[in-house]
């Protein structure tokens, strides 16, 4: 297939968006990565975005999304639910965030010409994030569109992947070395902690694919 | 009619929000007002917002949405047309603002309990701003929904207005006390300039609807 024209990757700098990121890589002739600091609990999680870019030599910016705070911080937070694992949301948790995330990015977008967005958002994270479902990316992809006289295509290359199928896509895009430096742990340490929800569910989708995780190789050379 | 729930009340301080505000007040138990400032040329329009929701001990808030800056601030400012009345936009103009308006609306709604937005967007401004239109309203409302897994209505209350016939709407629902402190010059002064194109299109609808602008009566008291 002929490489696209240029697309902004939506990027986290945690598992699924890496692979997106190196799945952008193959599609699009030039890209570029976004991230949103909200204020998230983690700063490793940027740190480790940024890292990747750099090793890659992808364009990457960060966005001051502070707003969270100010709309997060009051009723919000005292409304959480806090078991299972939403008790690992960041208090600044904002519903709907990632239509913000993806009308920011598609703004920015914009002003570079851009009409390819990437995002690592899946369905079978619906049931605590409903702004990551299929439907509701359709309809924001409309009316994104309709709203800057755009033609926006919004990629989600691992909508339908459960964790396992998403390790393997990001085998077979070429995502293992920048996976060595993605953040997914929850507690925001190096070496991840290996118990919380985010490291149980990395551990088995990369067990359940048969492949080594290679943040875990890090870890052993590391510390 | 039975009176509605509770509304969230999108408050630029300009005209068209002015009688939105008052519309709402006919038509919900309680409203909340929400202004965003995003480093707009004038602080006046905010300062309008701030008097006219205190006369009406209406509560308000106003969120920092200097994120703006970041998007707007370099290619886009650079293709701005500047011929028409579009010279005027601020250079903080970002393609789709009113999509991150009501998205940070909604989200905020949602932490009062609050079901229905209300919002002064038109579509006779569709040329300028295609996320004035009706179809991007409806699109978003869709999205948002879906998003947030809520149920939000956004009133659109002078969607199919022309300017003579929102001015007559005004007078019927008791805004015109309010409309004497409500800003529109695009040269950010009181009193205002006259002359600029937002001045000129408000003077006209007052002049079609045979009513006298409160804005003027308080200038020939003022000055």
């Amino acid at each position: 297939m002929a490489l696209l024209d240029k697309a902004l990757v939506v990027f986290s700098g945690g598992q699924d968006s890496t692979t997106c990121l190196h799945w952008a890589l193959k599609q699009f002739k030039e890209i570029r990565a976004l991230s949103f600091d909200y204020n998230q609990r983690h700063k490793i999680e940027l740190e480790a975005a940024r890292t990747i870019c750099q090793n890659l030599k992808i364009p990457h910016h960060i966005l001051d999304f502070s707003l969270f705070s100010q709309i997060g911080g009051n009723a919000l937070t005292d409304t959480m639910p806090i078991e299972g694992t939403q008790k690992s949301l960041p208090n600044t948790f904002v519903p709907g965030r990632n239509l913000m995330f993806l009308t920011a990015a598609a703004a920015y977008a914009y002003s570079y010409g851009i009409n390819h967005l990437v995002t690592g958002v899946c369905q079978t994270d619906f049931s605590g994030y409903p702004d990551c479902r299929d439907d509701t990316i359709k309809a924001l992809q409309v009316a994104i569109n309709l709203g800057m006289d755009s033609q926006f295509v919004i990629h989600t290359p691992l909508m339908w992947l459960n964790k396992a199928e998403s390790v393997k896509l990001a085998l077979e895009v070429g995502a293992m070395d920048s996976l060595a430096y993605s953040h997914t742990c929850y507690e925001g340490v190096f070496p991840p902690c290996g118990v919380c929800p985010a490291c149980i569910l990395r551990s088995k989708g990369f067990s359940e694919a048969g492949i080594l995780d290679p943040l875990q190789k890090r870890v052993s050379l590391c510390v």
